[in-house]
């Protein structure tokens, strides 16, 4: 469970009501049905547009379960587990490893091309393949929300406009002129806060995951490589630490504290 | 057919419907012919300026087209017919191909090379030059979408800055400035849906589309490299298999579900 | 001559010339001589401070002259022309060249480089070095009008911020506040007119002839170090047709059609 | 200490109240709790979102440190350092570089590994993986601080959005339109100064620095390299002076005077 | 002396002045101390705070000097250097160049190499390092001034925003709210006018300054490394004269018109 998503967003929603109650008018007047109709629908529409239907549901339901959920794996279990399938690997060859249960996806592929033989040539182009493949797959995660918080906005502005030209239309009483363009005004909210508040952070947050999922994997591909090199555990575990924050490394260094 | 453009165009376009007939005017006084005239006349003016009238033409009926049809290939249609020739070239020499129908213009091209005899370098050589004509092809419709994206909204307010000086100029007459000023804003409005449901999602469409394309294409020929290398059907279909999307592979491991 | 960019000229500007007569008023309220002064004058003086007054008055001059005409030589005439010269070279040497009248001068200097008896490295230094001055020069003009694109509308904002200053400090009489109004935004509509539907189609119409002609001299530059290679004329030819257009493509298989 | 980064916050904001004394009104209706609540906690809340909770109370811990203390080493420090550390190992050999006491950790890293033996490919390569773990460090930081820079003037403008409807909705008492609406745009004008003249400000302090230290560190890269190819103090000296500014580097002529 | 960069700031601060004489205010309503205070003032500390503050100043003066003194190096006259000193080296070796004067700095220090027998690997790493490190100077001016003119407008809004609520805390004499709007009015009016037609264009011309003075810099180390390979005069001239604009190159085939 990823607490800063999901508390940034409660922490920010709350903010605003309390800003509204604190106005001295209730919560009624900052609801309105026909407004949140063209804003959440419109930036729906418009990214529907943008993306096959396929990937867009793909996207909706994976996005908001990778922005609040955090599967990243943890480095130092990444590297705990290379140095055990390196030593597995110098002690009784490469061929060893083909019974070992290897959790992670990318590193057990990595291990069965070690184990059938390829050369490391090979492993790093299918191995690189795959990696590209998952990052344009997050990468259309990323686009839809970043879609949906540009067009938030948009909609948003086309809604209050909406309401202005049916306000200046029906100017003929004075008392119904403030109310008629406060509604107006909802709809720029609305779009204000959906982009600002849910779609873009969440686009970020899915490109910062992105990002610490590629670390990941680009540690899985040298740690492969290294493992099918017949790398000493001892100097691959070391090689891989040095890419790593030094926080991690401290950890890194009592490894009965890092089955993470 | 591609139901995401078309339905959410239309999607789109009914919610602002209902969010005007909600707001109790009726659809009437948000059409005014000289709004349309300004906002989609300066919009493709602007656009006619930015390239040659060839290539416009050509953009924006390639473009609607492209843009409502789905005509990629299957990836998973491409690796099986690779295969197929792959095994033809193995079993009776890549003369063989010769015979062969290849239904993909840029896969029969560069089988008709091997057939040829050329070496690798200059079917590599031969084929990017192609693969980066139609990228260039492609990025026209794209970008002719996206400058009519920029320009809608700057001629919506152009049209809403004509109106509003009218009206300042005639103000003795109170009860007019409403629906003048209405009739002003509705450039704005037309420009603001033109350019966020209509231009931009199009562009980013067409954007989209020519990705999947250069996937397939950058595909074909790794086939056909494989192909003139003599590479084994098997291993040959493995290696194209490893860059796509882990569903998709599912499929391919049933081969009799994908003739898609 | 190149219809696209004056016709798209035209038209806009009719458009919003119609748009205004159909509003009722005349042409001569939307006609402020000061107004224009501020705004073409700021933009020029903007663009006179970021570029070296050299450079500007021959983007100037250069820029209208290349958005306006369309000089871009045919790729199919430049084709068909270096067979010819394949044809001389392999019938008679390379030297035989050398009295062979060349048209544009980017191959003239690469067919005399063949005659000099240079390598290909030497060619293809050279003629980059020559390529890159000739995008740098194109490059000039293109942002000397998008630096007049962008400050139009700054300007424009400002003459209207003056406008609404005097305006303001005058309210004592109410009948003169629309008309002043009025007035004041003239300056946003002419900045708004004159980036968007001149200064930036136009420097997008230079940018993109630019690639254009980038694309013809990287034809020149493979047309001569095959040449050079001693490459076979329908070799050559072949080669260089791949990188083009399908529809152009057509009309070079017929070369009676082609003499662009 | 940083002087420049809490100089120009102090000037600025002394400005900020300065002027609004000059005003004429006090500061006290430049003062509203909620108004505050909804910029700064809305912009902290959007950040929450984009970045997993860890980073983001490092980044802004780290972040106010760096940004107002320089804690950069200097160049001309390192590279009477670098020229030692090259004399020793001249002198006495790699190995008599175990018992020099290096004060900088990376120069100290480094130095181990030429005590260790290692090969140049290997130093580089682990140094190189250390210096980007450091950079993607710091850019957190940067992006932490550029992302609050975007939030709040966005907070701003929904607050002010709040203000007005909730102003608009209570048009009955005509003498409490000008202080709601006062009150209003303070959301504005708090989102405007705290994106202006902090948040942006800082994140690109943070990034100035981090290239400063960028450099610093290829420096000590460029050290490390040369004391374990064993060059000669002097051109060691010579060669990693010409990379810095000329000033520095007259400094660096009469070592006496750089002991910073 | 840089006429461009003093004239279009002398034509466009003029032509604001004479649209302000013509609208009939005189110029004194646009005078207004606290406004110009918050303008000039927060752009300077938000600035102050982006760079340290030693860089600051540096850019300061130097931006200013550059922005109106051209003292970029005419690449003819370098080129005529160039040959010179190859004809030197050609006829009496190498170890003659000591003793020549060489102005260009750059130009002395490739020279001073040549003449301690260098070779070409170590002259062009040790010129690209001294090359980057003043293209890094140069980018400090440029961003000094982009950023104050970033900052400009921003705390123009910000000053209005500051008047306008003062405004709207006294609305009760009306007659004073038009005059309260304009002076708030101003700051805003000052940011654009600061932004758009002092520091951006000064930006813009620093940056197209240091473009220049990149392509002297290529110039002359191409000419360091010509002379070190003993390139003979005539071939080293001609080289050196591809890369330059047609125009200049005429000039240079009449040597005697060149001595810039």
């Amino acid at each position: 469970m990823d607490i800063a998503t999901l508390g940034g967003l409660i922490v920010g929603a709350a903010l605003v009501v309390i800003a509204i109650l604190l106005g001295g008018s209730g919560l009624g007047p900052f609801f309105d049905a026909p407004s949140i109709l063209i804003v959440v629908g419109g930036s729906l529409s418009a990214v529907l547009m943008r993306f096959p239907i396929k990937d867009f549901f793909t996207a909706m339901g994976a996005g908001f379960g990778r922005a609040f959920k955090d599967q990243t794996d943890d480095p130092l279990a990444v590297i705990e587990n290379a140095r055990e399938l390196a030593d597995i690997a110098r002690k009784s060859g490469l061929i060893a490893l083909e019974s070992v249960e290897v959790a992670n996806p990318l590193m057990a592929k990595g291990i069965q091309y070690c184990v059938d033989g390829m050369d490391a040539d090979f492993i790093r182009t299918m191995m690189h393949k795959d990696i590209s493949a998952s990052i344009q797959k997050n990468q259309v995660g990323e686009r839809v929300f970043r879609g949906m918080g540009d067009a938030a906005p948009a909609f948003g502005m086309i809604g209050t406009l909406v309401g202005l030209v049916q306000m200046l239309l029906n100017l003929s009483d004075p008392s119904a002129i403030g109310p008629a363009m406060a509604v107006a005004l909802l709809t720029t909210l609305y779009g204000a806060l959906l982009g600002n508040l849910v779609f873009l952070p969440m686009a970020d947050k899915l490109n910062h995951r992105a990002n610490k999922e590629n670390q990941i994997r680009s540690l899985i591909l040298d740690a492969v490589l290294g493992i099918n090199a017949g790398t000493s555990p001892r100097v691959l575990e070391e090689t891989l630490l040095v890419g790593l924050d030094p926080k991690k490394k401290e950890e890194g260094a009592e490894p009965e504290a890092a089955p993470a």
